[in-house]
């Protein structure tokens, strides 16, 4: 078999075939295969697209290599939950402890955040002292006892999709569908989990910008995974302005807390119901969404949600008392008002731009290396739709160097847009895909 | 400027900038452009095409990417000739002394064979002591007082279309017109002729196997001549059965000494006349193809063309006395006739099979180090549409090892196909594209 009949075959509008695709997968990684020829076959993906046979089995081939997780130790149906990335993307701190005080593990493998969206990892090291360099021994026995662990990405998982995700990104062949759905679940499925719920972000601070290339992203992927054995579903969401007010790290940890609390911000509590309703049905904890609801809504009026965060918080070395007192989770000193320059309503954010702001003050990485400021970030009181009277508090900018503020809080505003006419709210929901359906 | 950025934009399907196709080749030629981005935006052009313009400039820019030839010192209209390729094609042995015996300078730089077309520089040094490793000054030196001189392609002339052929070749992007006249054409345009004549082979022994295509990649490339000034023709020539009759050599130059003394085969001595009087024309040396047919006429006629050849052959080194005696040019002992295993009509041939033949006797190169047997060849009796009883001779082998004799026989008669119906003669010249006329 050689690569170049491979690129011909795909570059002349055939499909591929199990052996063809594993051939190149496998040799990609060894370094049998070189770069030039894998970015051509990538650009004739790109214009002959993959059939939904050819796109499991890149996916199930990129899984196979490297590490895959073996969850078995853990007791119960494993459900992972992947996001696609936002500004404001606290769910996984709310969620998680919603869903394990329901009984559903969660044995999450995390990453850092980098460009204008943040990462878990980040966000939980607000906690003094909390780390996710624990042992495998340590995650397994933690999620067996407390029913929440999460490490960061030690485990060589789908190397073949880092290899072959870092060629794309410099070769203009990322925006194929398939290949996008099969670069997110490869490392899903090479992670172990019985059954997946993705959040599939969609507007202005996603990577996908519209609800149609959105739609068709969740349906791949959740199509991957139901023809991988894995239940699946994908809750589609609205990313055209950043999720709940907090922006930054240690301030986002503190609005999940509220949430626990049951005083989180109207969209972000929403959401975490949504996906959590998902994964306590396909985790078996509820047979209907609208017992789920109950079950999630019960863990979170009496405590044992948060309680959960505390514990977990505890277990990887954190200051479980910040979960109950959050103003040990320190903000920055430097607090600047922004306000509304006219009297109107809030159009449009242009959200990618607020998660840049965060990035501006410090809260976000630029390349892999930086080091990254916990402390600062930003607090949204407006969003799209409200009313707003010139002068009237619309964000406070929290930075630990005063010269950062006026950069940042200008750029800020440059991102809202007022409107004379009343506007809108904008659907936090905007569907779900649910694999039996499919 | 960012070579991702015109990847994508190729690959969006709008139109490079020349300041694009100049940083690309510029980039890639000085290594500082990586392969995997050049071979994913040949695949682009690949789906999304070239329009005139960009094929013009990328031509132009590949020009420019090493040394060009500078012809100012030859005097008079230099008119370069170039053939795609093909099987028993020894055209420049015999056009070359006809068009120079009319006064038009020939100042070539000619390649070695490959695979099963063969090299008009091995040919030539079938002629004992002919050498092409001659200085610049001897070059233009034997133009001028001769009128002919062929040097071997020495200087770096267009290394960028090298290095960009050589990745083509591997990540299945050769397939494009515009990719394919810009690669040859860049060389002749570094090679510094006023006007150029091209041979574009069609058939089962060329590399364009249709006449659509042929004559596309013909018009083409007189295009990006024309737009880069040069005056233009292109003659579309058949290639589904060998041309003439000696496939090898030592055998092709006999036969080209043949037809420099008027007994030639029918359909070479037509292409060289038909060659030879667009040459003519577009040197400023004959005002119509009626004249210019008449002067090369009485150029063989009166045996100017012929020691023409042998004033050539003489001054770079050979011994010109084989020009006149033609038995000095040694063939092979071993001599196997192949006869008709039927009676009937020879309806088919598979050209580029003949030239493996060749190539399994020893007389072309597997690999760029092979070393060639000029003695070895084969002579074809009969050829598309000639009657032929059971037993008739159909062509002879020459080779120098026993053993090669009989599989290449065999391999050579199946490629030899025969009907019991009449079959027509093919057609040489298949038509003739001149700049002048787009």
């Amino acid at each position: 078999m050689r690569m170049y009949d491979i690129i011909m075959k795909k570059r002349n509008g055939f499909e591929l075939s199990e052996e063809e695709i594993r051939f190149f997968i496998e040799g990609y990684t060894k370094g049998e295969i070189p770069d030039y020829q894998v970015s051509s076959l990538m650009m004739a993906i790109y214009f002959r697209k993959m059939t939904a046979k050819e796109t499991l089995i890149l996916t199930q081939a990129m899984a196979d290599s490297g590490d895959k997780l073996d969850l078995s130790a853990i007791h119960g149906i494993k459900v992972d939950k992947h996001s696609t990335g936002g500004v404001g993307d606290k769910t996984s701190l709310a969620l998680t402890p919603m869903v394990a005080a329901c009984g559903v593990p969660v044995a999450k493998m995390s990453g850092r955040g980098l460009g204008h969206t943040g990462g878990t990892i980040d966000k939980l090291e607000s906690f003094p002292g909390f780390s996710t360099g624990i042992s495998n021994d340590t995650f397994i026995k933690n999620v067996n006892s407390i029913g929440i662990a999460i490490m960061g990405q030690t485990a060589d998982l789908a190397p073949a999709d880092k290899k072959l995700y870092a060629l794309r990104d410099v070769t203009a062949t990322v925006d194929n569908m398939s290949l996008i759905a099969s670069s997110i679940m490869s490392k899903k499925l090479a992670a172990g989990a019985d059954a997946i719920v993705l959040d599939v972000k969609t507007g202005s601070g996603a990577f996908m910008k519209t609800e149609e290339d959105s739609f068709a992203l969740a349906k791949e992927m959740v199509t991957i995974g139901k023809n991988a054995g894995r239940n699946m579903s994908a809750v589609i969401s609205n990313m055209d302005q950043p999720l709940g007010n907090a922006v930054g790290n240690a301030i986002e940890v503190r609005e999940a807390i509220d949430t626990l609390n049951g005083k989180g911000p109207e969209d972000f509590t929403e959401l975490c119901f949504t996906l959590g309703s998902r994964m306590l049905m396909l985790g078996g904890k509820a047979g209907s969404e609208k017992e789920a609801r109950e079950r999630l809504h019960e863990a979170v009026d009496t405590g044992r949600a948060l309680d959960k965060l505390a514990q977990f918080v505890k277990a990887q070395g954190g200051d479980e008392r910040a979960v109950y007192e959050p103003d040990r989770l320190e903000l920055a000193k430097y607090r600047t008002e922004i306000t509304a320059p006219v009297d109107g309503f809030i159009k449009h954010i242009d959200c990618d731009e607020i998660g840049i702001c965060s990035l501006m003050l410090g809260g976000g990485r630029e390349t892999k290396e930086s080091e990254i400021d916990l402390s600062v970030g930003l607090l949204l009181d407006r969003k799209v739709g409200d009313k707003v009277n010139k002068g009237d508090r619309i964000a406070v900018v929290y930075s630990s160097d005063e010269s950062k503020t006026g950069p940042v809080s200008e750029r800020f505003l440059n991102a809202y847009h007022f409107s004379d006419e009343p506007v809108e709210k904008q659907t936090l929901i905007k569907g779900i895909i649910d694999g039996h359906d499919l």
